[in-house]
């Protein structure tokens, strides 16, 4: 799979999935959708990029786009399966900021 | 003021800070603070730790007292001072549950 999470089509692609990339790619990608008309974004992860996620969240509040409010946080567990066919469980975050 | 505020010694020490243990130290932490009346646990981390945070709501929720409600997710940053005097900032997040 490639990388970038820019689809800034119609659709809904207001999503940004966190990874193992530096902390400010993902913080720009957030900015850039909110830059390109969205007014809603997305913010997902899963097991220890949660934590990353927290930390794009808090930069774009506190230092790019101040005005941004938190509409929701929501955490969960998601199933995945492993390299041998077994199943483990995963937590995931879902923070949505919005215009 | 009713007596179901079981606060161990001092004020409100309903609170599991989240650090570098295995995840199901703090998972034994929360369920006993509600196994011994309190009716509100606030589960709190900062940094990496925030995953493992996620993590033990999630586990505590699906796996030990599934009747358990969440109350509210906030995250915030805070400013450490680092061990040559600079400061750092980091992200924290607080879990409330409640029964």
């Amino acid at each position: 799979m490639a990388d970038n999470e820019r689809t800034n089509d119609a659709g809904r692609e207001n999503v940004v999935y966190i990874g193992k990339k530096p902390t400010m790619n993902y913080v720009l990608a957030v900015v850039t959708q909110f830059n390109s008309g969205m007014s809603e974004v997305v913010i997902k992860a899963r097991g220890n990029a949660i934590s990353r996620a927290v930390d794009v969240k808090e930069i774009v509040q506190n230092k790019f786009l101040p005005g941004l409010k938190e509409k929701s946080i929501k955490t969960s567990s998601e199933e995945i399966s492993n390299e041998d066919g077994t199943k483990s469980k995963v937590s995931a975050i879902q923070i949505v900021l919005m215009k």
